[in-house]
């Protein structure tokens, strides 16, 4: 197969060098588009996208750009010319779920996108999988390795926020701008792409509860210390309830999903006949990341069957929330509250939220 | 496609029960041969193999039956009928790898065995994608539910060996006769046909070193506690070393691996661009391991493709360890030891041993 790979950052790096270094000599990278101001440093490398799309020698994209413009617009264009697409782009794919599945539908191209979500773990092609035979219920994750490395450093270092977040930066595994992994979004994005190959629904990011991290102090995580708390961004999805909430959550300090550190990724799944799966693995990184992406690759090459769509749209609701909170108000009282409505937990004035896990 | 099941316990009936309740209509369960001694009660029973074996509609076997006569026998006919075959019985697989790999080779026809190790974890799927793309380097995994179980009930109730295993029988997590899982024979059945799917070689079963936990007692189990120590039945693979290891391990009581409890298995895997990736998951019982053989079904019906198998053969050899062992002999006299030779491994004094994994 011929390829193009589309933005040569962190991804897409680590997708060259796997079809490189791994002796998967049925894989040709024809050509890349080089990132905007990079050089032109590898034979392959191109600054035009029409160059790659009119070459019809090239039957499949992978595009790591990341951002929905121009991404949206080139894999559209992609898929219309009978490419395929391999994307792990969480952005694109949550927010143009449908109108991509239908592209892939009616030009009768693969658009697959395991690396969008869980890093390196097979997660959407094994929940893909499970929904062949079986019934999905829910799942609870860590999927954002950046959050959890930041959280791993304020439990071990006793460090503010901003200490976390730049020593997090330095390592790589937090972007210049991290507004989507502190804030949530990034979660989101993985969370509703997860629901819809669950379900082989449509889950609209409408009405989703969504809470962060970004004003998390070091207070509040010497209060979870002491009472042998440890907390975790966590996003869950609960089907019967049509259920999805992107919260941090507190964990006791020997539960193992308080233990996951660094930057991997947890995930438990449940389902009807089943029981409980968890895969761990790294949630970030070139070559986890871009060994997702070639794992796509090959399926495409393996002819594989891919996650069913359906267009069925799912908009969350949600009923009062009976559990315990950590809430701490924007005049800085600190209190624990069991049971919240939905409009509580809208108020303004909470500058931070954790939900007790116990 | 039309099947039928061979043997009718544990995980036939969770086959059937499935394939029957989860609406897999593209699935028919044409015939089933009961087990000796079991009365015909449904119409899809047949009291003879050539029944099946010679109805051209019937194009897949399910072989539950566990053993290796009449399981090889069965299964070998059947692909020379050109019928697939998936099995669950992990003997059957260790024991006769390559003749069965060659049957479905020479006769076209698909020959899968998720779950023939790992339980409800899809463990064979995704160690044969990962080998497609990446360098396998080893794992490390609790594959045997039963002795987990009973190191659970032995580790919590300070109770003797045989006390624990009765509980574990009467929760029906344990055979009649334990002597496969207690002795190691289980595990190292499942660590040959993952390490053969890993590496796309043939290991023997011939020098493989194998520890069991028959021998176990209280008064080591409350030596470990003392010394906060989790005792659990491991199997390693080494592919650096070409090492395959069955032996209980003793890990710190706070790692997650001591935590992973009842019949649940737990595998860590290590490639070259993966990094680590950990499956967890119900290691037995009906629905779970019913869902791992249905999952097979659904891959012949998508025309997947299966693990790679070369005849090139392993044998495994080893050299001195030099990791920190308990080990108690046939006199009583127990102590911890520093390094041991492969001779003193093979010492037929030795009652139980350990590994410290640290």
């Amino acid at each position: 197969m011929n390829i193009a790979i589309l933005g040569f950052g962190t991804v897409g790096k680590g997708v060259y060098e796997i079809v490189k270094n791994n002796g998967l000599d049925y894989i040709n990278v024809s050509k890349i588009l080089k990132r905007k101001g990079s050089k032109m440093d590898l034979p392959e490398m191109v600054d035009d996208f029409d160059i790659i799309l009119n070459d019809d020698s090239i039957d499949t994209i992978v595009e790591c750009m990341g951002g929905s413009d121009p991404a949206f617009d080139y894999v559209s264009r992609a898929m219309k010319k009978r490419k395929n697409v391999v994307t792990s782009n969480k952005l694109l794919v949550a927010t143009h779920y449908d109108e991509l599945m239908n592209l892939s539908d009616e030009n009768d191209v693969y658009f697959l996108f395991e690396a969008s979500v869980g890093g390196g773990i097979p997660w959407i092609e094994n929940l893909s999988r499970v929904s062949f035979v079986d019934d999905v219920t829910g799942f609870k994750a860590i999927f954002n390795g950046t959050t959890n490395y930041i959280l791993d450093k304020m439990t071990n270092g006793y460090v503010d926020f901003d200490v976390a977040l730049k020593e997090t930066q330095d390592k790589g595994f937090a972007e210049a701008d991290p507004s989507s992994d502190i804030d949530g979004d990034d979660l989101l994005y993985k969370t509703i792409i997860s629901a819809n190959v669950a379900t082989r629904k449509s889950f609209s990011m409408e009405n989703v509860l969504k809470f962060g991290i970004r004003y998390l102090t070091k207070e509040d995580m010497a209060y979870f210390k002491k009472n042998h708390l440890v907390l975790k961004l966590i996003t869950t999805f609960d089907r019967d309830n049509n259920l999805i909430l992107v919260m941090p959550e507190l964990f006791d300090d020997k539960a193992y999903i308080a233990n996951v550190g660094s930057n991997f990724n947890y995930v438990e799944l449940y389902c009807k006949t089943e029981g409980r799966l968890v895969f761990i693995g790294p949630g970030a990184g070139s070559l986890p990341t871009g060994h997702s992406v070639v794992q796509d690759l090959v399926r495409i090459d393996q002819k594989a069957v891919v996650p069913i769509y359906t267009t069925e749209k799912v908009v969350v609701e949600y009923k009062d929330f009976k559990e315990k909170f950590y809430v701490r108000y924007d005049d800085g009282e600190a209190k624990v509250v069991e049971g919240m409505t939905v409009a509580e937990l809208k108020n303004p004035k909470i500058k931070f939220i954790a939900k007790f896990d116990l």
